[in-house]
């Protein structure tokens, strides 16, 4: 396909030693060519492909440097997008990133929106969807597991058993027709619905075992939605102290918000904690007052699991069933903390209220019970033992969702057969699961869907 | 000369599209191809030097894939360190950088210190040591005319100068040497005397016009540190909106403290504002209140500029002469702001106060008046016109006490031959300025002063 060159500021912002500016299309040699000024003289031009040159950056129009680089000059077919690609690598300053990336604007780039590099490597058929979508997984990815995970999917693992499966539709829709069109012989109409039957089932039982990974790699992928709750001085931030040392925590500051929404990642055994609502435990010990608030009801809700700490050594209070309250139905691990104290904890009235709701003794000021903290979150949401191996695991809310619309469509068609519906009225339905799943790694979707699903990318990707 | 291979992450932290891993050392291309795996099976210590190779990392104790890559190989000593150089493009996730630097590191390679990089380029004689240290005020810059500063000493012009002022220093030594040598001539103490002055006036002359730079040359390194203070409800955080959305702020968390301690830099016509404590200003209102606190004696004291915002709607009050006199003999610009409300401010009795500071009349809530104090900004520090143009700077505190040691060196050689010191007791002083030059760009400087010079930088740099 031929597009606009493109380029953008492809490493993360910030002060680094090293700052990318990538350019792609059919323009991005020559462009870098004209503001690229070779100690020796050499052009851009010239090179061969898969080569990297020192020099400068300079101006043309007013003939000043603007930085010290090496330019990376890759022909395609064989880059990422497929198209010819310039990979400035420049001093890491925000200033010098961005002089260079303005000076390529200048002659003639456009800048890149986010995800268009990736985007382009799709349309121009180097990768599916399924794989343009698991790149920005992979750099997402909070745990190792994680990004093994996007990795695999990157790969094209979850592309060739779904390519397996849409395969395997069309071969039995191939057989089907053959048989309506030699109705010859006696039992053609037994012989089809048996084979159509056989293969229905098992594409349906395919799509249900990689359905079954959706619950395990959701949670991979997004990470554990976790918020900490609990009575002022319970010891709230020693909890959240206690999971951010012990475990790498990486912070990340979500885009376009202030600096107030802040997410905590913290790796549990593989597992990705997102620790939410981290600033206010922090700044401040009201998140009990403000339980009743719509907003912290807004951030209960989207919860996958609560913490709720209560104190050993003071009563089972009334802002404690409350809380019990509050999060009913919810996934909840119960911590009594300062076991260090003399109890006075009413534990029977605790767990009464928990029910089935674990219960962790801790001391977190001794460092007592967060490995049996850990322990429990992990046998919560993977029972114990979370085996990556060699699975394809979907993860993906869109994939998920096409792979149910898909099942329910064989569904459909396997209700349809054993109800005596026409065979070619059944093709219908099988027909539709094989669209579907073609969803999934792109064949035939709107235009307006993938650029929504680019424009979730980070720029430079 | 020969160092261990050492490796580090040499993007900015944080997600990006495109993170690298870089490698320097004899063993950089043997330890990066025992874990890269090519389509083709091709090794990367075949590869011809500048070249890219795509590829897979691959952990060699279990098989495992961990990223998808792209090597760049690059043999010394056409590298930035002079030494065989690996530079791993990687997705630049948080979790996938870090294990493929894990992966190297596990190869044999050892993680670099801060600055190890460039100390390396300078230890194996590509750059020198202002050199060196211009590479971590490239990265730091904050505007244009900083990064064009630090890029112009990068490319070696001060240390050209430098090294010029040192071969005329030397050029005098032996010149004075000789005639000492050959006293059979009638004249020869006075030619000695006069050519001797001649020199040492002229090497004078030259650190001056040097030292004359440092002044802006420092603030366009360090920025100018800016505090607003005023009473609560005078526009202090308005003032630092209109500051922060004209021009582009670009915030910096400083490494190695809490969240709290954030520095916001604005450009103004091409000065970096340094804005100190701008939390403080936005979450509350009331500086004013821990104005007598030590801490913010403190912040004061370390300001290059004031910015004393009062209120045109409201009386001069005590408070207001508080601030007055907490700031005396510092460099203030007073704003009177709210001008869209009614005067009831009595100006005379702030001009009366304000001396020689420059008033500027704003209604920050109506945008009028922003332009008038980067005005005033810009000729408080630049006298209204900082012409680069192509003039060396010397910015860096290390220099400029070093260049004032060689200006007080060869000021003593002057005040020695006039007053009819032996000629070749003068050259003492004479040969130590030329040694003080020498430090700037790292002739014989002490080991411990270069770790602690490199040890600034940031990782992978």
């Amino acid at each position: 396909m031929d597009f606009e060159t493109i380029a953008a500021i492809s490493t993360a912002m910030g002060e680094g030693a090293i700052g990318i500016v990538r350019l792609s299309g059919d323009e991005a040699i020559k462009i870098a060519d004209s503001v690229y000024r070779s100690p020796k003289g050499k052009s851009l031009a010239d090179v061969k492909s898969h080569t990297i040159h020192y020099g400068h950056m300079v101006d043309p129009a007013t003939n000043q440097m603007v930085d010290e680089v090496m330019v990376s000059v890759m022909k395609g077919p064989n880059t990422f997008t497929r198209e010819d690609t310039v990979e400035i690598n420049c001093h890491g300053g925000l200033v010098s990133v961005n002089k260079v990336l303005q000076l390529v604007l200048n002659q003639g780039a456009k800048l890149a929106e986010p995800g268009e590099f990736t985007k382009r490597a799709f349309l121009n058929g180097r990768i599916d969807l399924s794989q343009a979508e698991a790149v920005m997984d992979l750099i997402r990815a909070k745990t190792d597991k994680a990004m093994n995970m996007a990795l695999g999917q990157v790969e094209g693992k979850l592309s060739k058993l779904i390519r397996a499966l849409r395969q395997e539709i069309l071969e039995t829709l191939a057989q089907v027709e053959v048989n309506i069109d030699y109705p010859e012989y006696d039992d053609v109409e037994e012989m089809t619905h048996r084979l159509f039957k056989e293969r229905c089932e098992h594409v349906k039982a395919e799509i249900e075992r990689l359905l079954q990974t959706s619950h395990q790699g959701k949670i991979l992928r997004e990470g554990i939605s976790t918020v900490i709750i609990g009575r002022p001085n319970v010891g709230k931030s020693s909890l959240l102290n206690s999971l951010v040392q012990e475990n790498k925590a990486i912070v990340t500051d979500i885009p376009g918000t202030t600096r107030d929404v802040i997410e905590e990642y913290v790796n549990v055994r593989g597992v990705p904690l997102r620790l939410v609502d981290t600033a206010g435990i922090r700044e401040t010990e009201d998140i009990v007052e403000r339980i009743g608030v719509e907003r912290s009801r807004e951030v209960l809700k989207k919860a996958d699991l609560i913490l709720l700490v209560l104190n050993n050594a003071d009563d089972f209070t009334e802002e404690d069933v409350r809380l019990f309250d509050a999060v009913k139905g919810m996934d909840v691990i119960v911590l009594i903390n300062k076991t260090d104290l003399p109890r006075k904890l009413d534990i029977d009235k605790v767990k009464d209220r928990a029910g089935n709701y674990p219960i962790i003794m801790t001391s977190l000021k001794e460092e007592v019970g967060v490995d049996q903290l850990e322990e429990a979150i992990s046998s919560l949401f993977f029972e114990g033992n979370l085996q990556m191996g060699d699975a394809t695991y979907v993860s993906n809310s869109r994939h998920i969702a096409l792979l149910n619309q898909a099942k329910k469509a064989i569904e459909d068609a396997l209700e349809g057969i054993e109800a005596g519906v026409p065979i070619d009225l059944v093709q219908i339905d099988l027909t539709k699961s094989w669209e579907m799943l073609g969803e999934i790694i792109g064949d035939s979707v709107h235009e307006s869907l993938i650029d929504q699903l680019f424009s979730q990318f980070c720029l430079g990707k």
